[in-house]
């Protein structure tokens, strides 16, 4: 299901150029982070004026859960992965977004966090479309 | 209100041995990082045989995100803080345990997340009192 932007919502442009577009749940945009060293995605409620989760009101804070949830599990059946890493942080982009990212034991940053442990290595576009096709057909998104 | 541990439920070793008991809320007990560094509570529901969120029944979710808005607003509201950060990592301790961490602008890991950053600096007495009963107070936790 796919929801409507809020009047005014715009993503983020740092999400926006660090990204690929996986598509729009009802509440969230779903990004996902191009960087091939993990696979990561970032869901971004499609509402002006959030920061943090305690921003949100209580309907949107219980749907926005529900999408991590659901996130969560798609990107797991899809990757295998040993453990799920689930964080709201914002300190460097404000707009609330939630990263979802799929960690294998020996990855890259293992057993670390992944911010700022190395650049980015974008996905070339065989790996980035398989993997955003994976996720819509999960989701049930139809378009990106 | 404070819940009951499920039976066979034994907080992490090394969760135990890195915090100061806060108390128990109905699903989650409620640990101060031993580490002045940053205002850092963790939340570990108390049950037995959960990693990942997407582990745990959707109640108890629903039940441990409630808990991790209301500790966010105590924290908050304690601290003064210019940001929230909220995690589920547990890469390294794999019992599932939720991170809330009051951050200020300029802090010590600014605008990196703090994990990992620098070694943790103990409270003194003092001051580790002095927080956690704000907390309790807060929270309506009325024995550690």
């Amino acid at each position: 299901m796919s929801g409507k932007p809020q009047d005014g919502f715009e993503l983020d442009p740092q999400l926006d150029a660090d990204t690929l577009l996986v598509g729009d749940l009802e509440l969230s945009r779903v990004l996902l982070a191009n960087d091939a060293n993990f696979p990561w995605l970032i869901l971004v409620p499609m509402r002006t004026g959030l920061a943090d989760l305690i921003d949100a009101v209580p309907d949107d804070r219980a749907q926005l859960m529900q999408e991590v949830d659901t996130v969560s599990r798609a990107l797991k059946a899809i990757t295998g992965c040993d453990k799920l890493n689930v964080a709201s942080l914002g300190n460097m982009v404000r707009q609330l977004h939630v990263h979802v990212i799929a960690r294998f034991e020996g990855d890259a940053a293992w057993p670390g966090p992944i911010w700022g442990k190395l650049p980015a290595k974008p996905y070339d576009d065989d790996a980035a479309n398989k993997l955003v096709e994976a996720l819509r057909a999960r989701l049930e998104i139809t378009s990106g």
